[in-house]
């Protein structure tokens, strides 16, 4: 039962699901990162991941539930990353949370399908409301308990934004000189503007 | 050869023509509006237009002329406004830079037009080589001229980023509480920042 051909020819059903799972996971992300989530359907997530579409709908449901678990997988490191960033000197917040922002996005790794996230985000509203949900509610809401402050959720959006907008000048429309600017010369101009809407008066 | 009737039977060339180029002009950008820019052709805003294809190539040229001048005329507000915003005292541009990208995104008539451009810029390259050089040359040129500091254009992007990213989590992905948040108390958390970024140490 253990052994490889074993396995092969009767694996437990758990396993089995488990890989199929996976398989479909990896093919909607390539086809939301390829064509967007308008042009991405179950059929064609099915048939890259060569299995049938009700098997889709069976392990995830609709588009937009594949679209959220896809999601959730691909940005892992940065729905995680935060749980870092929100612990240490709360003085120093700004920089960790500029560093893990920036560091994401110069990964190509993570740049790649979080382009795709942001791009589906733009340009449809269900897309849109799966970003809220999870990088709102997850990221920013476990830097947002940590703040202790009244406004603490509005100090984080517009932290967010000073971030979100750097990362859409710097990565996705490539304005220049930002595009080419050195990292840490960025870093030490933006961290004191995150830190500042984080903890600031 | 003023009446309406005579108007109608022999119109000079010339208002001929203007009419002409800004029905097709009108069209066009009803179409990147709706379809973005990948998927608008000039072959639909031809039709849209009620004109032969080959007269929008006689005016405008390629597609990406087409949408270059669409983006001139529907982005006038926000690629004039800036002469106003860059003059006024130094210490204020900061808040008139940031009043000026929220009147133009509070108010719908200029919002639809421009989040066509954002949706288009984030989805095609051709459509941010566009952006890049109408909004960022035009609009942020402007203002780092004035500055007359050495970095005055890394000072002018940064600032930008944190009114796009603003933009981005009110108007675009729609994130709560900044999307429901007061303006004014908006203004008042944003307009700092800004200012910092363009005149601070």
């Amino acid at each position: 039962m253990t052994g490889p051909i074993a396995r092969r020819r009767g694996r437990p059903p758990r396993a089995e699901s488990a890989d199929t799972r996976e398989r479909i996971l990896g093919a909607a992300r390539e086809e939301f990162s390829e064509r967007g989530y308008e042009k991405t359907s179950v059929r064609g997530i099915a048939k890259a991941a060569g299995v049938d579409p009700a098997l889709v709908h069976h392990y995830f449901g609709t588009k937009e539930q594949v679209f959220e678990a896809a999601i959730e997988v691909a940005a892992g490191p940065v729905l995680n990353g935060p749980t870092a960033v929100a612990e240490g000197p709360p003085d120093e917040v700004g920089e960790r949370l500029t560093r893990f922002m920036f560091g994401v996005w110069e990964n190509p790794a993570t740049r790649t399908p979080l382009l795709a996230i942001v791009r589906s985000a733009v340009n449809n509203e269900t897309a849109a409301a799966v970003f809220r949900r999870l990088v709102v509610s997850q990221l920013l809401g476990r830097i947002a308990a940590r703040l202790d402050l009244p406004d603490a959720e509005l100090r984080a959006e517009l932290a967010a934004a000073q971030l979100v907008g750097c990362a859409m000048l710097r990565y996705v429309i490539k304005v220049e000189p930002l595009a080419s600017a050195d990292l840490e010369q960025v870093v030490a101009r933006v961290a004191p503007v995150v830190q500042a809407h984080l903890t600031g008066p």
